[in-house]
Order: C-alpha cells, then structure tokens, then sequence
C-alpha cells in the first residue's frame, strides 16, 4: 500500500529485525510543522487560538499552529507567518524552544516551537484557510496552564510543549545558550 | 479514499465550512495511547527507552509508552503493562498526568499520561514486540531534562510533555485534586 491523500503520505515499510527476521510498520509521511506561543504583558498573557478540529470532531484550545508547506520557508519564517495569520499579531523577537516529533511510532511530523514576544497588533488576521477563518483568540494568564492541563482543557501536545517551555525559558530553568 | 493500514484508517472527510462551503480533509484514525514516566530514586531519576522509530528512521528517546490495541484495556492497566514489558518495572503507585492528541490537525490519537511510583524490578521485560525486543532502558536525571530538550536528545512529543508534568507534580505546581 502506498497512497497520497492531501497533505499525508501513507506506506508500508519493511523493516529488519535484529536477527533475520522482517516486519512492516504503516509510516504516515508529514512535511512538518510548527507551533508559536504569542507573549503579551507582563503577567504574562499567552494568545491561544479555539478552532474546529474535523480529525477529532470538537474545537480545541491551541496555540497558533500550522504546516511547513510553503517550499524554502525557514521554520520560524513559518512560525511568523502563522502568528500574523490566526492571532494577528507580528513579532518582534521569536525565541526557539524545543523541537519534536508528534507521534514517532508512526510519523515523521516534525515540530518547531518558539515563543514570540514584543508583539505588535495588526489590524486584522489574514486567514489562509478554512478554519483560520472561523478560529477565535483568547487570551489566557501563562500560571493558569496547569490547571488548564488538569482540567483537559489544554489537550493538544505541541501546544502543552510550547507552554511548559515557555514558563521555563521566562523563569530561567532552560539552560543559557540553548 | 479510505484505506486501512496497520493499525490506522486513512480516509478524506468533508467538512461543512462556516457558509455553504465544503472542504475535505484527510484524517488518519489511531487507537490512542498511553505514555507513563517511572520515577525511580530521590533525585529522582526516569526510566527512558531509546528504540528504532521506522517512521523517522533513527534512534529516539522515549518514555515507555504503547498503543490502546487490547480490547476493553483501561488506559491506566495498559501503562501498567508497558511499563512491565518496556523497562522490567512493576508500578505501586501510578498518577495521572493528562491527556492529549498528539496531531489534531489530521490524525485523533488521543494519549493517556501517568508517571509511575514505587516501583519493583521484575525479573526480565516481557518484551511483545520487535521494538520492544531491542530497546535499551537508560536511567536520566529529572533535573536533566530542559538540557536534554535543548540539545534535541529528547524529541518526542509525549515523553516531554510527560517529564514536564511529572516535574510539576513533584515540585508541587499541579493544583491538588486534579
């Protein structure tokens, strides 16, 4: 089996054991992505995006978030671009935080997380797709994230990630240089 | 489309849009899964497992983590198993972390979160599949965990949501009861 289906490469590898023996695994082939926590104020707030999930049939509560689909676009050139398109905001300093697979054991999604900081409004987001146009921001204070967790009102993981590691970067946890 | 791989189902869903617009998206459908950090020592230090990810091609480290594949399994009983057959550790104790989908935007995997306590070395992991044949378990620092994310030793998504979590548990910054 090997099949395209939009953005989504999905195939069946034959892999080598450690001795002679072969099994397959189903490989979903992602181009990557990236995810961007927006930092206001001195609290500080941190800009979330509440949008309509169809893989999961419910809206979630997330961080501006998209695709590494736009040929030759540096990760935080991505990151930037989908700050101004869901949150409507540009910034003036991102901040690298971690990077990760989503689900190795049977993609290759790869994600990019930064914090911006020193934001400046801008008059109104520029939607590229469907659920940007109908996604809402809220606004949500940094200290309130584990109670958000708690509550599963914080269910998506490179959004969790992009949080946790903004509140170490802020409280000075993440080692210098990284 | 739709297709069935594995333990996965590929299929194109068409998604009324705000208006009267209609728009497909391929969503990939997974069991779920469960993540679970054991805790072992003072200091304390985490089990990790570094194993073969066919899907990104290399070596990565991991928390114990598995598939919900059985049939009428609680998430908590699966860590439990995991934890027997990934790292040779019976739990005592387990506490829930949280829970998320690890890619909303095309896939409903929906991971289960615990970290483990009190935990008894079993004789030998029970090992169920090939992966799990050739794993190696490595003991890590809790305290080393910002500088394993910010050298990209640890790039999964799960394992470091769970590491964070379980830090914030420990040190007490989780609200009580959740």
């Amino acid at each position: 089996m090997r099949a395209h289906s939009g953005f989504l490469e999905v195939l069946e590898a034959t892999i080598e054991g450690p001795g002679d023996e072969q099994f397959v695994r189903t490989i979903v082939r992602h181009p990557g992505a990236v995810t961007v926590v927006p930092v206001l104020g001195d609290a500080p707030d941190v800009l979330l995006v509440r949008q309509y999930r169809a893989a999961v049939g419910t809206e979630i509560l997330e961080a501006p978030a998209g695709k590494r689909d736009v040929d030759g676009e540096a990760p935080d050139e991505t990151a930037r671009r989908e700050l101004e398109e869901e949150v409507a905001h540009r910034a003036g300093r991102l901040e690298w935080l971690g990077e990760c697979y989503t689900s190795p054991g049977f993609c290759d999604e790869y994600a990019y997380l930064y914090a911006a900081f020193d934001l400046t409004p801008l008059d109104a987001p520029s939607a590229a797709t469907a659920e940007e146009a109908v996604m809402t921001v809220e606004r949500v204070l940094l200290a309130a994230v584990d109670d958000l967790i708690a509550h599963r009102e914080l269910v998506d993981a490179t959004t969790i990630v992009g949080l946790l590691l903004t509140r170490a970067l802020l409280t000075g946890s993440v080692p210098a240089g990284a």
